[in-house]
């Protein structure tokens, strides 16, 4: 929707309303530019163009990934589908826009990736892909400072700290296959959280994390993610890393993870996981210094589709080397 | 909304329910802090925060005016509503509740001030006016880029580049009594303009201020403004400044006024013309270097005030004293 | 004395002036917005209004805290005295000033926090304590990159690289009950590093922090904090962290703490020690960016706050749930 | 070069290596990405990418210009070959590089817009301008902070100093149809000025241009400009503006146009002479604030399209019309 | 103070301690790195350090002025003195240094030019003039956007809105030899307005600049400046000019000069009145933007040093030629 | 070439033409102020200025090490030969100006610490010092996001992607004794990686770093430089670090290390091996926050410094005390 019309990282285009053109897709990019449901800074709209065009290298459809000796944006089908129309004032009509958007590429057999926007896009996002995998049939991770388990903002039900509780309320995924990792800060009040305890949900706090370690609690996590259902949505919010290190986002709260340990975290989830979809959030560029915020989240994406090729090749975490040239070739 | 609780440089609060804390008001600040209707750049929600507080002398509820030697919050009763609830998403709901703010101020006597937040607020702002002083009966002054009469954004009637038509077609006020100051720049298409000059719109695109002179234009404008009308809103999207020296704002378009003109043009229609309402609009803080933009949307709110007090002690624009200390003491 | 007057969050004001306004306070903010003293970058007399103002939430004087499950805002009394006035030229006059203001919050049993401004204001904050608390019988626990131990500054014995000095040649606490936390880089020179082991200061420099772990060094910090002492006034220099996540301070020295480390070292603290005063400092806004700093000294507080209150519910660092949801409800 | 593969707000590519790309083309893009020429602050290799993408419009090959009415992406055929490849260590060969493309794109009709790039790439513009015009058959208007005619930079013949002295050495132009507008500062020394005297070119200083008004001088300038020659190249250094409103350029003087008048300007100059090549240099994004160093670089090419195509339409600078909306309906 | 130990443009060192160091200097460059007495945002104590060194051409103590042909740094003896060393919480100390160190400049014969720091130094810099070149004897042209004749601040004789009083109050200046130039904004109040009044001082608001012109209101300045003094102390603060494009300042004001209007305005001064000391002030590097406000500050000075000698010369303003190449070789 | 002339924290100087003034010589610093093989973002051109320059305690040639208690600046022989002229369009010329005065100073016994620069400059370092060393005899421990063994750039052999393959191409060094540590993201291509292995490289891709700890990786790396060689040369490119928290660089790539495991790193490098030689590059000032990024380069200079001071008086990093002040005096 804003600036010129460009794909991650120069990947082919293709439209959703043009079903040859996205047939044996693997991921299919979305842009949702989004930040109407932001209760704090805006900005995130420009998360979509940023993502996709923040980088050093050219943009030529190829990232050989260094530690894992594959490239997926030439050895998986990726292709673009643009941004989804999404004028914020118009209550669902964005959100549905989307919802369709993210059901269409699922139904393609691709893993919707979505690039937000603030983090009401989960709602859809979540929606559109448990339309076509199964009602309740996804578990979702999601990375945060925040719950979003909220119930109402300013009066109305959407905005991007309520998400969460739309997709357990509808049912499309459950509660109990809810994972939350690296919340933290003052919020929310104890009704919320009662709330979220009836649901089974488990949030990990920074607490927890930093004292039985960020592998103890993955290790914990992936068993119940795959649990009884038939894939996993991963929901990365940039402020899950410490704003000190990635401050271009809306609702900064310090202490929060080193863009380390979430690239190392998204890259096993995606060698180990059955991911059905992604979605990456809350990139704010006017925040952002020197881009770093928008670098991170690129790399969210790479790492997750480099971990799906991977996968497809028979690798799991432990499988890669521990050696980069000596012991390979 | 967004920040803390504060008056536009200290002046008293007030509650628009309660109408006995704004009995006697000559003005009230209402803070709209809504950027859902921007069609590029957003951040427009912090400018009611950054325009109350951005100076450097102490928040003490007096401005003593150096050139007019009146001081407009000491000897005007300024009020300030605080911000009015503007959920972005909610459609038509967040423009209904500023609606109302501005027509319950309008009603207690006072002269609305509203500072936005995105051009879309224009609509309500003018409309709660007219519902008071008259319909079709406020002429509208309007410093902008961007003429704003477009008719539809991304399928909707809402958003900062259609409110003037909203308001035309209404008929909340005349389009042969709406003048538009500094224009330019590549839009909006032949079939607007064609609609404009139909309504009887009078646009002073830059070139014709360039040529003609600022003074020559505004005192055109002057005459059409008080032909058959019974006030004159004036709404200033600080965008009309050349973004070279006012960079904080949504839709830069090079080559504008400069800030001496703006703060000299809106101290002479508060002095000469009857004011019933003011809207400054369109200041993105997060898009600000070293909040020089707040700077000079604060100034332009002062220097109404000081106009308008100026104008009750039976000034004029040329009974400005030249010199400042002489000929006064 | 910079800006609109607003409090901590939006906590209830008070006027240390008038005894019967903090009456039964657990806790008074005091800004201190001095930077007289600063030896290179200024602009930490912006701090006490930006770790006040610094949020994404309401200010509504609630912070319900997600790991401890506690709301210090609410659950305390916890009041804001505004700024102390402090002219900067006037030599000691605005160090008495403020000396003045903490000595009389600690005699209404109120634990004094202050938001500096730079370091020296430590001089005054520990000097009022210890005027009520005990002479001599403060301990106090420093997070520094810097021992702020000097002699002379510019021929002045005022300045932010000397309060602990002042403090320790005063008597108004002991050298070897000052405990010394995050110390690094190329000073002070070797007679000052021999007054500081002669006054039996116990200084943690970061190498001995990365070798015995940040765990192991505040364990032998408690022990020796809570010997032959009355209570604990901790001082946060921001500068401990790294400024690569902490840029907006006056004398950044590279190799710091992370954010999380200082935020769980600083609730830890207050969770298993008896404080008696906090002051943070060195916060200086026009070097931040995004507010990242901001932010984090203001979650400083509310750390400490909410382990304030935590303690008084009986709360030991060991009995904080390590999960968020499950096993509380 | 550097980052996604766009055109100029959305025009059609061309390929200068496949003449059927841009048979027919008005006016052709080239981007110029090299700043090894720079003597200070690089950057400018960003400035194609900036130019071509900085705008709040969508990027739809249209924009319909408010005052003269005309819409120069449709109504011309501009194309975009994309940037030249200029590896800046390897002395003339980048240059070269660009000159051959300059020279295809005038050979086969076009006009050439190059888009800087230092001030460098202005020898082989016009360079290959005039291999196809005529050589020695081409004026040049220089618009600039710096006169640009250093002999030797660093022992180097190559560098943004130096290129107005390479081109009327080679007599690809002639000195004395070489004219400057915008000169100021402190360079160059007196010999310099005196080999500038001898080839007669005619260089209007600031002081020159304040005291005698800049319409006067460019009169001046477009008599001289139009006398013996068979078109005319506009260079446009963006540095000519005051820094103070287009702080993103390598070598910023004080004391320059404003914005609003280099805009009048060229818009002139495209509609009053024969323009058969223009650049627009020297735009240094990392220095720029809020982009509004590239919006207006944006503009200067959007103004002399549309002037050219005015032209095209039997439209002189008197016949613009001074109203913008009753005298056309 | 602060940096390395650089000087201006790399003139030669001196050493006001030692005579023979500046013996037969034109003019001697002092750094006063002081903003203890600011009101608001501090930041000038770099000042000096960013006047001296903000250039893109060599330092080498040569600039050719292009206008007037002339080269400062060459033909004139320019030395610099370094920093005064300024605690400024040591009250009157640092003032003390710094007036000693001017009056040691002058005494030899030199103009002093004074970096500042805030507008306190100017109570030091034009007492430290007067007491060589006669007490009462020398008129000042002060730029600004504040008239500085505050009584008091915070308690305080000293800061930053108080020096002109103290300078009449001393007795060593005349109140009717006091020309101030750009005064706007709502600053003082009435009760200090008269006492100006009293003083008989000549303050130029923009009010009156802009309906007279800069011109007529300088001719008018020169007059009164030259009647019946001995010389003429020229205090710049670089707030004088719009903020908009000198945002690197504390107290910013919207409204002001351009650049252009400064840099010529000084050059005239210098040129054709007897200037007997020059400082520039409130140049706040924290708060500027790739370096503009710095640049502008820098040509200040070398715009006065080029009009001194220009004048020394025999030269008048209409003197300048016109023309910048064809009529002087 | 860029700015004043200063040394590295004022430090004596020395001419490399004379070699008197640098008889004795333990370092020799020498500025590397090219950027022309930077495939991405410039800037570094500005590195040799800022690190030299970045700190806040006075620039007097003193730094005693807190930890180490050496003061390398006091104790080494420490000169800065300034910068050597490096006009990046000239091929090869600039790196062959490097090489040469990495040698002489390498000749002269002194270890060079070249301050970069682009990563281009790696090649005239490491071959100037092995051209005295020996040819093959010196191992590079080269700290990198990325592998630098690139074959060609945009034609051309110069460039900031290329110099280790130039390196270990030429003999200068031996493949198999090139450590490369903090290796990631998505470059090189499997050609490039399949000759890193052909020459025997052994690199440490973050995923290594992070599975094996930092000390086992370093200390395997230490074993093997030292292994039939007879010198290490230290290669630190800044973006080893996470650009989090070192924004200010070329081609970030997120993951990296915190600087204090840089700063340890380099520290314990410097105590336990033989250092020939250092350079540090790739600090991009333009693209730098609050300067963070010039802090951490500044750091890594003094921390070897130190570390060779401390090896010489037969000091290892196990003998660092690990108590700050109590077992030392």
């Amino acid at each position: 929707m804003f600036g010129p019309d460009v794909t991650f990282l120069g990947v082919e285009r293709c439209d959703l309303g043009q079903p040859d053109t996205f047939k044996g897709a693997d991921a299919i990019i979305i842009g949702a530019p989004y930040d109407a449901g932001a209760t704090y800074r805006g900005g995130a709209r420009f998360g979509p163009k940023m993502i996709r065009t923040t980088d050093y290298l050219p943009h030529d459809s190829s990232r050989p990934h260094l530690a894992l000796r594959v490239d997926p944006l030439k050895d998986l089908r990726v292709l673009d589908a643009g941004d989804v129309e999404m004028p914020g004032m118009e209550q669902r009509l964005p959100l549905d826009n989307l919802e369709n958007a993210v059901r269409v590429a699922t139904e393609a057999g691709a893993i919707p990736i979505i690039l937000g926007g603030d983090h009401t896009i989960t709602w859809p996002d979540v929606t559109g892909v448990a339309r076509v995998v199964g009602w309740g049939r996804v578990s979702v991770i999601h990375f945060d400072a925040h719950a979003d388990t909220g119930d109402v903002q300013w009066g109305s039900l959407i905005g991007h700290g309520l998400p969460m509780r739309r997709l357990i309320e509808s049912g499309a995924c459950r509660g109990d296959r809810f994972l939350q990792i690296g919340l933290r800060g003052y919020w929310p009040e104890p009704p919320t959280l009662k709330w979220m305890a009836e649901q089974g949900m488990r949030s990990f706090e920074m607490h927890e994390v930093v004292q039985r370690g960020l592998d103890a609690v993955m290790e914990e996590a992936f068993e119940i993610a795959t649990d009884d259902c038939d894939g996993v949505f991963v929901s990365v919010d940039v402020d899950v890393v410490d704003p000190g290190t990635a401050p271009g986002t809306g609702t900064p709260e310090p202490g929060g993870l080193t863009g380390r340990q979430l690239l190392d975290t998204v890259r096993r989830i995606a060698i180990d996981l059955p991911v059905v979809g992604i979605d990456v959030v809350e990139v704010s560029p006017p925040y952002d210094t020197a881009e770093i915020t928008a670098f991170l989240a690129n790399r969210v994406v790479l790492e997750m589709l480099s971990g799906i090729l991977y996968r497809r090749g028979g690798g799991t975490w432990d499988s890669i080397p521990k050696t980069l040239l000596e012991d390979r070739l």
